[in-house]
Protein backbone atom coordinates (compact mmCIF):
# COMPACT_ATOMS: atom_id res chain seq x y z
CA UNK A 1 0.00 0.00 0.00
CA UNK A 2 2.83 2.53 -0.72
CA UNK A 3 2.10 5.30 -2.47
CA UNK A 4 4.27 6.54 -5.60
CA UNK A 5 4.26 9.66 -7.06
CA UNK A 6 5.39 10.64 -11.28
CA UNK A 7 7.14 14.13 -11.21
CA UNK A 8 5.64 15.32 -8.14
CA UNK A 9 5.65 19.42 -8.13
CA UNK A 10 5.45 21.79 -5.88
CA UNK A 11 1.42 21.58 -6.75
CA UNK A 12 0.89 18.44 -8.00
CA UNK A 13 1.82 15.30 -9.23
CA UNK A 14 1.43 14.39 -12.65
CA UNK A 15 0.42 10.53 -11.18
CA UNK A 16 -0.47 8.85 -7.94
CA UNK A 17 0.19 5.13 -7.60
CA UNK A 18 -1.64 3.44 -4.92
CA UNK A 19 -2.87 -0.02 -4.25
CA UNK A 20 -3.01 -1.04 -8.15
CA UNK A 21 -4.79 2.45 -9.34
CA UNK A 22 -3.20 5.24 -10.83
CA UNK A 23 -4.87 8.36 -10.74
CA UNK A 24 -3.28 10.90 -13.23
CA UNK A 25 -3.54 14.69 -12.71
CA UNK A 26 -5.63 16.32 -15.32
CA UNK A 27 -3.49 16.85 -18.57
CA UNK A 28 -4.31 20.15 -21.00
CA UNK A 29 -2.26 20.89 -24.46
CA UNK A 30 1.12 22.01 -24.13
CA UNK A 31 0.63 23.92 -27.48
CA UNK A 32 -2.67 25.61 -26.58
CA UNK A 33 -2.71 27.54 -30.09
CA UNK A 34 -4.34 24.22 -31.43
CA UNK A 35 -7.63 23.49 -31.85
CA UNK A 36 -10.08 20.93 -30.05
CA UNK A 37 -8.93 18.28 -31.94
CA UNK A 38 -5.57 19.26 -31.63
CA UNK A 39 -5.72 20.02 -27.79
CA UNK A 40 -6.99 16.82 -27.45
CA UNK A 41 -4.37 14.69 -29.56
CA UNK A 42 -1.62 16.18 -27.49
CA UNK A 43 -3.58 15.53 -24.31
CA UNK A 44 -3.62 11.97 -24.84
CA UNK A 45 -0.41 11.64 -25.94
CA UNK A 46 0.47 12.98 -22.35
CA UNK A 47 -1.68 10.41 -20.86
CA UNK A 48 -0.23 7.48 -22.90
CA UNK A 49 3.48 8.62 -21.75
CA UNK A 50 2.27 8.93 -18.54
CA UNK A 51 0.45 5.62 -18.06
CA UNK A 52 3.87 4.03 -19.77
CA UNK A 53 5.99 5.62 -17.29
CA UNK A 54 3.09 4.13 -14.50
CA UNK A 55 3.82 0.68 -16.05
CA UNK A 56 0.23 0.52 -17.71
CA UNK A 57 -1.45 1.18 -20.67
CA UNK A 58 -5.34 3.17 -22.13
CA UNK A 59 -6.30 -0.87 -22.09
CA UNK A 60 -6.52 -0.42 -18.60
CA UNK A 61 -7.86 2.49 -17.82
CA UNK A 62 -10.76 2.76 -15.38
CA UNK A 63 -12.77 6.48 -15.60
CA UNK A 64 -12.32 9.24 -17.13
CA UNK A 65 -13.46 12.88 -16.87
CA UNK A 66 -13.61 15.91 -19.73
CA UNK A 67 -13.79 19.07 -19.31
CA UNK A 68 -14.39 21.28 -22.48
CA UNK A 69 -13.90 24.90 -22.46
CA UNK A 70 -17.00 25.15 -24.91
CA UNK A 71 -19.45 21.91 -25.56
CA UNK A 72 -19.65 23.09 -28.85
CA UNK A 73 -15.95 21.13 -29.39
CA UNK A 74 -17.99 17.88 -28.06
CA UNK A 75 -18.29 16.62 -31.42
CA UNK A 76 -14.49 17.22 -31.81
CA UNK A 77 -12.89 15.97 -29.04
CA UNK A 78 -14.75 12.61 -29.24
CA UNK A 79 -13.77 11.84 -32.75
CA UNK A 80 -10.19 11.97 -31.76
CA UNK A 81 -10.91 9.99 -28.41
CA UNK A 82 -13.15 7.51 -30.39
CA UNK A 83 -10.12 6.54 -32.32
CA UNK A 84 -7.70 6.62 -29.20
CA UNK A 85 -9.70 4.19 -27.03
CA UNK A 86 -8.92 0.26 -26.81
CA UNK A 87 -11.99 -1.24 -28.30
CA UNK A 88 -13.29 -3.26 -25.81
CA UNK A 89 -11.62 -1.81 -22.88
CA UNK A 90 -13.47 1.92 -22.81
CA UNK A 91 -13.92 3.35 -19.35
CA UNK A 92 -16.55 4.87 -17.67
CA UNK A 93 -16.17 8.34 -18.64
CA UNK A 94 -18.44 12.07 -18.06
CA UNK A 95 -17.67 15.03 -20.22
CA UNK A 96 -19.21 18.32 -19.00
CA UNK A 97 -18.93 22.34 -19.79
CA UNK A 98 -16.06 24.54 -17.66
CA UNK A 99 -13.98 27.39 -18.02
CA UNK A 100 -10.43 25.91 -17.08
CA UNK A 101 -7.01 27.60 -15.56
CA UNK A 102 -6.36 29.17 -19.11
CA UNK A 103 -9.21 31.24 -21.76
CA UNK A 104 -7.05 29.27 -24.29
CA UNK A 105 -7.36 25.77 -23.25
CA UNK A 106 -9.88 23.94 -24.88
CA UNK A 107 -9.99 20.46 -23.15
CA UNK A 108 -8.93 19.14 -20.01
CA UNK A 109 -8.87 15.57 -19.30
CA UNK A 110 -8.16 13.47 -15.88
CA UNK A 111 -8.40 9.62 -16.03
CA UNK A 112 -7.81 7.05 -13.72
CA UNK A 113 -6.18 3.58 -15.36
CA UNK A 114 -5.31 0.35 -13.16
CA UNK A 115 -1.66 -1.15 -13.50
CA UNK A 116 -1.72 -4.65 -14.88
CA UNK A 117 -1.92 -7.70 -13.05
CA UNK A 118 0.74 -8.87 -11.55
CA UNK B 1 -6.72 -7.35 -10.11
CA UNK B 2 -8.26 -8.07 -13.85
CA UNK B 3 -10.54 -5.13 -14.74
CA UNK B 4 -13.89 -6.61 -15.66
CA UNK B 5 -16.39 -3.37 -18.19
CA UNK B 6 -20.22 -3.61 -17.84
CA UNK B 7 -21.38 -2.39 -21.69
CA UNK B 8 -18.73 -1.45 -23.40
CA UNK B 9 -18.82 0.87 -25.84
CA UNK B 10 -16.99 2.36 -28.47
CA UNK B 11 -16.19 5.93 -26.54
CA UNK B 12 -17.07 4.79 -22.94
CA UNK B 13 -18.12 1.32 -20.99
CA UNK B 14 -21.13 2.01 -18.30
CA UNK B 15 -19.31 0.24 -15.94
CA UNK B 16 -15.65 -0.95 -15.33
CA UNK B 17 -14.78 -3.01 -12.46
CA UNK B 18 -11.89 -2.97 -10.76
CA UNK B 19 -9.63 -4.41 -6.87
CA UNK B 20 -13.44 -4.50 -5.47
CA UNK B 21 -14.30 -0.57 -6.98
CA UNK B 22 -17.12 0.14 -9.27
CA UNK B 23 -16.79 3.18 -11.50
CA UNK B 24 -19.72 4.01 -13.36
CA UNK B 25 -20.09 6.66 -16.06
CA UNK B 26 -21.88 10.02 -15.64
CA UNK B 27 -25.34 8.99 -15.72
CA UNK B 28 -28.04 11.51 -18.08
CA UNK B 29 -31.58 10.94 -18.87
CA UNK B 30 -33.12 8.59 -21.02
CA UNK B 31 -36.47 11.18 -21.42
CA UNK B 32 -34.84 14.60 -21.42
CA UNK B 33 -38.05 16.37 -21.92
CA UNK B 34 -38.50 15.65 -17.80
CA UNK B 35 -38.18 18.16 -15.26
CA UNK B 36 -34.97 17.93 -13.09
CA UNK B 37 -36.33 15.82 -10.33
CA UNK B 38 -37.98 13.61 -13.14
CA UNK B 39 -34.37 13.56 -14.87
CA UNK B 40 -32.69 12.59 -11.14
CA UNK B 41 -35.15 9.63 -10.78
CA UNK B 42 -34.84 8.39 -14.30
CA UNK B 43 -30.02 8.84 -13.81
CA UNK B 44 -30.61 7.03 -9.62
CA UNK B 45 -32.53 4.34 -11.39
CA UNK B 46 -30.03 3.64 -13.87
CA UNK B 47 -27.71 3.85 -11.47
CA UNK B 48 -29.65 1.27 -9.41
CA UNK B 49 -29.56 -1.01 -12.39
CA UNK B 50 -25.95 -1.01 -13.49
CA UNK B 51 -24.92 -1.42 -10.01
CA UNK B 52 -27.02 -4.93 -9.99
CA UNK B 53 -25.57 -5.84 -12.93
CA UNK B 54 -21.78 -5.25 -10.97
CA UNK B 55 -22.89 -7.07 -7.94
CA UNK B 56 -23.89 -4.63 -5.36
CA UNK B 57 -26.37 -1.79 -4.91
CA UNK B 58 -26.79 1.91 -3.28
CA UNK B 59 -25.78 1.03 0.07
CA UNK B 60 -22.30 0.70 -1.04
CA UNK B 61 -21.62 3.93 -2.91
CA UNK B 62 -18.41 5.31 -2.12
CA UNK B 63 -18.75 9.17 -3.75
CA UNK B 64 -20.65 10.87 -6.58
CA UNK B 65 -20.00 13.94 -8.28
CA UNK B 66 -23.13 15.46 -9.53
CA UNK B 67 -23.71 18.07 -12.54
CA UNK B 68 -26.52 20.34 -12.27
CA UNK B 69 -26.96 22.91 -15.91
CA UNK B 70 -29.12 25.26 -13.55
CA UNK B 71 -27.99 25.52 -9.58
CA UNK B 72 -31.44 26.43 -9.68
CA UNK B 73 -32.52 22.81 -9.39
CA UNK B 74 -30.36 22.16 -6.12
CA UNK B 75 -33.46 21.59 -4.00
CA UNK B 76 -35.57 19.58 -6.80
CA UNK B 77 -32.68 17.35 -7.43
CA UNK B 78 -31.83 16.60 -3.43
CA UNK B 79 -35.77 15.81 -2.69
CA UNK B 80 -35.18 13.10 -5.51
CA UNK B 81 -31.45 12.25 -4.02
CA UNK B 82 -32.32 12.53 -0.34
CA UNK B 83 -35.21 9.88 -0.65
CA UNK B 84 -32.91 7.29 -2.69
CA UNK B 85 -29.33 7.45 -0.88
CA UNK B 86 -29.34 4.52 2.04
CA UNK B 87 -29.47 5.69 6.05
CA UNK B 88 -26.40 5.68 7.07
CA UNK B 89 -24.35 4.48 3.99
CA UNK B 90 -24.58 8.01 2.02
CA UNK B 91 -21.21 8.25 0.04
CA UNK B 92 -18.87 11.42 -0.20
CA UNK B 93 -20.57 14.21 -2.90
CA UNK B 94 -19.72 16.97 -4.96
CA UNK B 95 -22.29 18.89 -6.39
CA UNK B 96 -21.81 22.05 -9.25
CA UNK B 97 -23.20 23.47 -12.02
CA UNK B 98 -21.78 22.65 -15.98
CA UNK B 99 -23.72 22.97 -19.25
CA UNK B 100 -23.92 19.11 -20.05
CA UNK B 101 -23.17 17.69 -23.84
CA UNK B 102 -26.82 18.38 -24.55
CA UNK B 103 -28.76 21.30 -23.96
CA UNK B 104 -31.84 19.34 -22.62
CA UNK B 105 -29.98 17.86 -19.84
CA UNK B 106 -30.32 19.11 -16.57
CA UNK B 107 -28.36 16.47 -14.42
CA UNK B 108 -25.72 14.31 -14.67
CA UNK B 109 -24.49 11.85 -11.97
CA UNK B 110 -21.15 9.68 -11.74
CA UNK B 111 -20.50 7.35 -8.78
CA UNK B 112 -18.22 5.19 -7.10
CA UNK B 113 -19.04 2.32 -5.65
CA UNK B 114 -17.67 -1.16 -3.72
CA UNK B 115 -18.42 -4.92 -4.54
CA UNK B 116 -19.45 -6.52 -1.33
CA UNK B 117 -17.06 -8.06 1.01
CA UNK B 118 -16.22 -11.73 -0.10
CA UNK C 1 -13.29 -4.85 2.41
CA UNK C 2 -15.75 -3.20 4.89
CA UNK C 3 -17.11 0.16 4.26
CA UNK C 4 -16.36 3.19 7.02
CA UNK C 5 -18.22 6.01 6.54
CA UNK C 6 -17.65 9.62 8.60
CA UNK C 7 -20.47 11.83 9.97
CA UNK C 8 -23.14 10.07 7.74
CA UNK C 9 -25.71 12.01 6.89
CA UNK C 10 -28.69 12.10 4.95
CA UNK C 11 -27.58 13.41 1.82
CA UNK C 12 -23.98 12.06 2.05
CA UNK C 13 -20.98 11.20 4.78
CA UNK C 14 -18.11 13.87 5.23
CA UNK C 15 -15.76 10.85 4.39
CA UNK C 16 -15.95 7.11 3.29
CA UNK C 17 -13.40 4.61 3.67
CA UNK C 18 -12.90 1.07 1.05
CA UNK C 19 -9.74 -0.55 0.82
CA UNK C 20 -7.50 1.46 2.04
CA UNK C 21 -8.73 4.83 0.30
CA UNK C 22 -10.56 7.47 1.19
CA UNK C 23 -12.88 9.36 -0.52
CA UNK C 24 -14.08 13.02 0.37
CA UNK C 25 -16.89 14.95 -0.04
CA UNK C 26 -16.44 17.95 -1.44
CA UNK C 27 -15.47 21.17 1.38
CA UNK C 28 -16.86 24.49 1.49
CA UNK C 29 -16.14 26.90 3.91
CA UNK C 30 -18.19 27.71 6.97
CA UNK C 31 -17.25 31.40 6.91
CA UNK C 32 -18.55 32.38 2.96
CA UNK C 33 -17.84 35.71 3.83
CA UNK C 34 -14.17 35.01 3.64
CA UNK C 35 -12.35 35.85 0.23
CA UNK C 36 -11.05 33.22 -1.45
CA UNK C 37 -7.76 32.59 -0.11
CA UNK C 38 -9.87 32.71 3.65
CA UNK C 39 -12.47 30.27 2.13
CA UNK C 40 -9.21 27.70 0.82
CA UNK C 41 -7.61 27.74 4.13
CA UNK C 42 -10.87 27.01 5.95
CA UNK C 43 -11.58 24.41 3.35
CA UNK C 44 -7.97 22.95 3.77
CA UNK C 45 -8.16 22.72 7.74
CA UNK C 46 -11.79 21.15 7.16
CA UNK C 47 -10.07 18.36 5.14
CA UNK C 48 -6.93 18.24 7.29
CA UNK C 49 -9.70 17.52 10.34
CA UNK C 50 -11.14 14.63 8.31
CA UNK C 51 -8.04 13.41 6.81
CA UNK C 52 -7.04 12.63 10.82
CA UNK C 53 -10.32 11.55 11.96
CA UNK C 54 -10.00 8.93 8.76
CA UNK C 55 -6.48 7.96 10.27
CA UNK C 56 -4.68 9.27 7.68
CA UNK C 57 -2.81 12.75 6.60
CA UNK C 58 -2.13 14.97 3.98
CA UNK C 59 0.86 13.43 2.73
CA UNK C 60 -1.15 10.87 1.58
CA UNK C 61 -3.58 12.35 -0.76
CA UNK C 62 -4.23 10.52 -3.82
CA UNK C 63 -6.10 13.28 -6.44
CA UNK C 64 -8.00 16.48 -5.62
CA UNK C 65 -10.26 18.19 -7.66
CA UNK C 66 -11.06 22.16 -7.57
CA UNK C 67 -13.61 23.87 -8.33
CA UNK C 68 -13.28 27.42 -8.19
CA UNK C 69 -16.76 30.14 -8.41
CA UNK C 70 -14.60 32.56 -10.27
CA UNK C 71 -11.45 31.40 -12.43
CA UNK C 72 -10.03 34.50 -11.69
CA UNK C 73 -9.31 33.61 -7.97
CA UNK C 74 -7.08 31.28 -9.38
CA UNK C 75 -3.57 32.44 -8.04
CA UNK C 76 -5.15 33.12 -4.92
CA UNK C 77 -6.12 29.69 -4.11
CA UNK C 78 -3.08 28.39 -5.15
CA UNK C 79 -0.80 30.49 -2.77
CA UNK C 80 -2.81 28.75 -0.16
CA UNK C 81 -2.52 25.36 -1.78
CA UNK C 82 1.05 25.57 -2.67
CA UNK C 83 1.90 26.10 1.32
CA UNK C 84 -0.33 23.60 2.63
CA UNK C 85 0.87 20.39 0.15
CA UNK C 86 3.46 18.16 1.73
CA UNK C 87 6.13 18.67 -0.63
CA UNK C 88 7.34 15.59 -2.62
CA UNK C 89 3.63 13.94 -1.98
CA UNK C 90 1.39 16.36 -3.86
CA UNK C 91 -1.59 14.43 -5.50
CA UNK C 92 -2.85 14.18 -8.57
CA UNK C 93 -4.94 17.44 -8.95
CA UNK C 94 -7.35 19.33 -11.96
CA UNK C 95 -9.19 22.98 -10.92
CA UNK C 96 -11.90 24.17 -13.58
CA UNK C 97 -14.72 26.98 -12.68
CA UNK C 98 -18.16 25.54 -11.64
CA UNK C 99 -20.71 27.87 -10.18
CA UNK C 100 -21.39 26.15 -6.86
CA UNK C 101 -24.06 25.54 -4.70
CA UNK C 102 -24.16 29.17 -2.67
CA UNK C 103 -23.60 31.80 -4.71
CA UNK C 104 -21.39 33.12 -1.73
CA UNK C 105 -19.42 30.22 -2.01
CA UNK C 106 -15.72 30.50 -4.02
CA UNK C 107 -14.07 27.46 -3.73
CA UNK C 108 -14.78 23.73 -3.14
CA UNK C 109 -12.41 21.27 -3.12
CA UNK C 110 -12.84 17.19 -3.28
CA UNK C 111 -9.77 14.56 -2.39
CA UNK C 112 -9.03 11.25 -2.51
CA UNK C 113 -6.54 9.56 0.12
CA UNK C 114 -4.38 6.54 1.17
CA UNK C 115 -4.54 5.12 4.60
CA UNK C 116 -1.50 4.83 6.00
CA UNK C 117 0.05 1.11 5.15
CA UNK C 118 -0.43 -1.49 7.99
Amino acid sequence: MAIRTIAPGPRMSQAVIHNGTVYLAGQVAEDASADTAGQTRQILERIDALLEEAGTDRSRLLSATIWLSDMGGFKEMNRVWDAWVASGHTPARACVEARLARSDLRVEIMVVAALPES
